[in-house]
């Protein structure tokens, strides 16, 4: 037996004054997960910053800016291929008007009881879903 | 004010035939919480795949050879200069025999009473110890 490879992604819980979270929902067309709601973030690039990736990645799929602020916690994805571990930080928007990418088709801010009603891919529900 | 970098630290959780747990003691001459019990592990170098760093780490401060399993979860630790953050991995030993670095001075398999009482970093408790 080989072990499949661990990918590292890194995701985002940004909340507002509310307390809601930001979710976003993958397209229809998406390879993994189509129309599931997910946290923002993704794939750490080979030899990049783990926050830097962050901030990268929302700001490419939501056009906004953030900072982490810390680690809320972690995750995996078993794959056909690979595991993918999510490394999930608390994160605070800074400025910047949400604008989707055609990777996602929605954008909600939710309570954690909203989103426990929602389609959440299965990983980042402990981070965003009161348990049923 | 400027926010601190996230570094990428990557920790194994070995267990054994009894479910103990093994940690290392950091050295007396650690620049860090020295004396204090840890998970063995540590940075992932630029453009390093995480299971990769995991083995590395484990062999350069243990001898053995371990595969990762699965997240078991994540942490982090505030320096003056950057935030570590930890990304924690169940693990097996796969062969060796425990042979330490300098790095740490003592290995010691541990049941989850037994690291409640050891003088554990405060990042890898949730981990290993029973909560008192």
């Amino acid at each position: 037996m080989t072990a499949k490879p661990f990918a590292l992604s890194v995701k985002a819980r940004i909340r507002n004054e509310e307390g809601k979270v930001l979710l976003v929902r993958r397209s229809r067309r998406a390879k993994g997960n189509p129309g599931k709601w997910e946290l923002p973030g993704g794939k750490v690039d080979p030899n990049e910053d783990i926050g830097r990736a962050l901030k990268r990645e929302v700001a490419e799929e939501l056009g906004i800016v953030i900072e982490p602020i810390r680690v809320a916690g972690a995750a995996q994805s078993e794959l056909s291929d690979r595991v993918v571990a999510y490394l999930v930080f608390d994160a605070q928007a800074i400025s910047g008007v949400i604008r989707l990418s055609d990777e996602h088709s929605e954008a909600a801010w939710m309570s954690a009881t909203e989103a426990g009603k929602a389609d959440v891919v299965p990983y980042c529900r402990p981070f965003v879903a009161e348990s049923a």
